[in-house]
């Protein structure tokens, strides 16, 4: 016995409908990924905390796990200790150098699991939550027109996501790390990513602003602070970027090489999922260990929740001090991304079980009659469930009301099947009778 | 840059071929869990200890979690620390009272996650392990039918398992509390519970040595023990169990409520998934609170594993003091069941990628066509991907074989594609052309 427990703030969990819309993602995800001959892997949950902390930054927010009852001799040294990761990043760079021997490179992956922040609770913070990881990982090197492929994988199923289960319109930014570096390069500035740190603040402060800190911080002439900040108003639907780029007049090879590899991202996009990508040269993704393309992803609409989907080119994922591991990915969060259009009731499934029929029972000593029509139907990939009891039809058919089971069988194999939404009741056999293909999976449904 | 990572005991992870197979299973799982009308639902992976020290006995296996800088306000009491699941009926229990009001009863769900036991490393036990588990629950209320349905689904999931991947067929134990109780009565035995556990020992210290415990630390007369023995000892493929019951000459109200019930799963069984149930009377699940029919699967030929499978009925999986909520259930223990086949390779897939084919490219400048070639073949739900360099065609059909992937397109949209199993090279138009539904995706294959 336990009073009504509460929710844990920062843990969200869905009613059976909710569930319904997410599984509906993820299954889109998942094909979306398959067709583009990504395989799946699962990583534990756990990681050393000397691997959760090799970057440093973000040890704070790790949760740490020890057994309630953990012998002495295994408490030895904290980096024995096992945190719960944070991304789908870390673990998967563990996973390939562990495993390098037996992977085939360039080795793609798609990996869909939860990740855990010791975050402050706090509103629309989570603490548990879903991401979808793509990436695609070389042994020494690694192509640049993965590059495109990444992104344009994330984008096919963001707009299946929107045009199958009514999401937003997601809108991609795009930018690339030498276009940024080598127009600096360009200028002559030297400390490059102090200027990308505070290119990174634009959208926050302000072009005005930005310009400022480059002259007072960086001791940047008003000149080439200037176009720096010209360089990252530039935000281009099509490759006229490119154009508009020369014409601030500044000539590096670098700047040549980003700018191809961004072109390239955006003329095939285009061509693929037409309308969903910017070149947006403000976009740096700040202290990140990106070295080549950089995407940021918001739904239109919903800019305020922040980018849904981010990655980028990383020069070495992982090294083992031998080889070296380059890749680029992109992490979707899933939970970031439907958990409030789900919790508000904004996006839901028409009915909250699998089932499209009920099959009613007559009295309880003709139920088998009832599970032999229910075996007919399922042996034909129709999801259905007999009446928990021989109630009165009427009543049985508001068991299939209040779940949202559109069809009610009765009788036996040569029965009748009434579709409780019109009323409309025809002579079926449960060997043949399909429902209509809407009515065989829940649908999902949005609308306030 | 790190050394390789070595493994941590208790955790598996699965090569990308093994976690094809897991997948296919977890398919198979959904698939007829959702047939049968079962709703599926997530849960957290953190109950607070409070929920998960309840009942007491399985307090030393919790893992605790904790942010690695809790505030020190956030440590106040050890009853908001939170722990790990260890299994998915502890947390079900807490989600159906914490949602009763949102729910439709009898509520049908399934739920397959991660759970996590803090077990000393040794071998074969897990500390991270996927579970699959299917609970039919109702308010105040739960009639006895669903004690032959919830079976029944796991012995089909089984089934299509063993069909399908290749595991090995699935024996299903059966018995009935009631049965066991009601005939203890019937014998006069007031100390039931005491009974049980002992018989509970049958298995691993045989008959005699049982019926000894029970004359000595039970004080029951030897003919009784024997009785006890004897209907312990009965074991039947099919509902002859009765008869060997009865001819025990035991008499009780409750004994007749337990054969009865016995005898409908047994029946249902049998009809349903041939040959794959047996009654066996000394199946007690000694400790575990169940109250009516309990269940226990062993795989054929490899009964050392245990049982992969149980479950039973409990007369409330929760309560808030106002309402209980009894329930039937069984889980599969998907880690247990496939790990050990996966890891030593006896169960694997044909090839390591979703990919059915590898469109080759010509030169880096042509790599568009090839794009269009995969665009045109995913459109039809082909899962493909380009190769990474335009090298020489023998190298590009070598990172298909290295995969498994069998077909590679040659050419533009009016191309060729190849069988680089058989080496047989046809025309192909990539709008139209289909590999043969084999090969669509990959195929489990079992094996030394």
């Amino acid at each position: 016995m336990m009073a009504r427990p509460k929710p844990l703030s920062g843990f969200p969990e869905f009613l059976p409908a909710g569930r319904i819309v997410e599984q509906r993602a993820l299954d889109i995800l998942r094909e979306t990924f398959e067709l583009h001959g990504f395989g799946n892997i699962e990583t534990r949950a756990v990681e050393t905390m000397e691997t959760l902390t090799r970057k440093g930054e973000i040890t704070k927010e790790v949760y740490v796990v020890r057994r309630l009852h953990a012998d002495p001799d295994e408490r030895a040294g904290a980096n024995d200790d096992l945190g719960l990761h944070f991304d789908l990043t870390v673990p998967f760079a563990r996973y390939v150098l562990e495993n390098a021997g037996h992977l085939a490179f360039p080795f793609r992956r798609y990996q869909i699991q939860k990740v855990w922040r010791g975050e402050r609770p706090q509103e629309g913070r989570y603490r548990e939550f879903l991401q979808a990881d793509i990436d695609i990982v070389g042994q020494d090197t690694l192509a640049s027109h993965f590059d495109v492929e990444a992104p344009l994988v994330m984008l096919q199923a963001l707009e299946r996501m929107h045009v199958e289960l009514g999401l937003p319109e997601a809108r991609m930014h795009v930018n690339n790390r030498k276009l940024a570096e080598g127009f600096y390069r360009g200028l002559g500035i030297t400390e490059t990513l102090e200027v990308l740190q505070r290119v990174d603040k634009f959208d926050k402060i302000g072009g005005e602003a930005v310009a400022e800190l480059l002259v007072d911080e960086l001791g940047l002439s008003a000149e080439v602070a200037a176009k720096c900040v010209a360089l990252a108003g530039i935000c281009t639907p099509d490759d006229s970027f490119v154009e508009q780029v020369r014409a601030l007049g500044v000539e590096h090879e670098m700047l040549d090489e980003g700018l191809e590899a961004l072109r390239a991202v955006v003329n095939a996009a285009n061509k693929r999922v037409p309308g969903r990508i910017v070149a947006d040269m403000k976009i740096a993704r700040g202290l990140d260990y990106y070295t080549g393309t950089v995407y940021e992803t918001e739904l239109v609409g919903h800019e305020k929740l922040g980018s849904i989907s981010s990655g980028g080119r990383y020069d070495s994922l992982a090294s083992d001090g031998k080889v070296t591991f380059p890749g680029v990915g992109i992490s979707l969060g899933v939970t970031r991304l439907l958990g409030p259009m789900i919790t508000k009731g904004r996006i839901t499934a028409n009915r909250s079980v699998p089932s499209a029929v009920l099959v009613a029972v007559d009295a309880e000593e003709t139920r088998e009659v009832a599970e032999d029509v229910a075996a007919a139907l399922r042996s034909r990939g129709i999801c259905c469930e007999v009446a928990p009891k021989a109630d009165k039809f009427g009543k049985q058919i508001k068991h299939a009301d209040r779940r949202g089971i559109p069809f009610v069988w009765f009788g036996g194999m040569h029965g009748q099947v009434k579709d409780i939404r019109s009323g409309d009741q025809a002579d079926a056999d449960a060997r043949s009778w399909t429902p209509p293909a809407e009515d065989l999976r829940p649908s999902v449904t949005t609308g306030d």
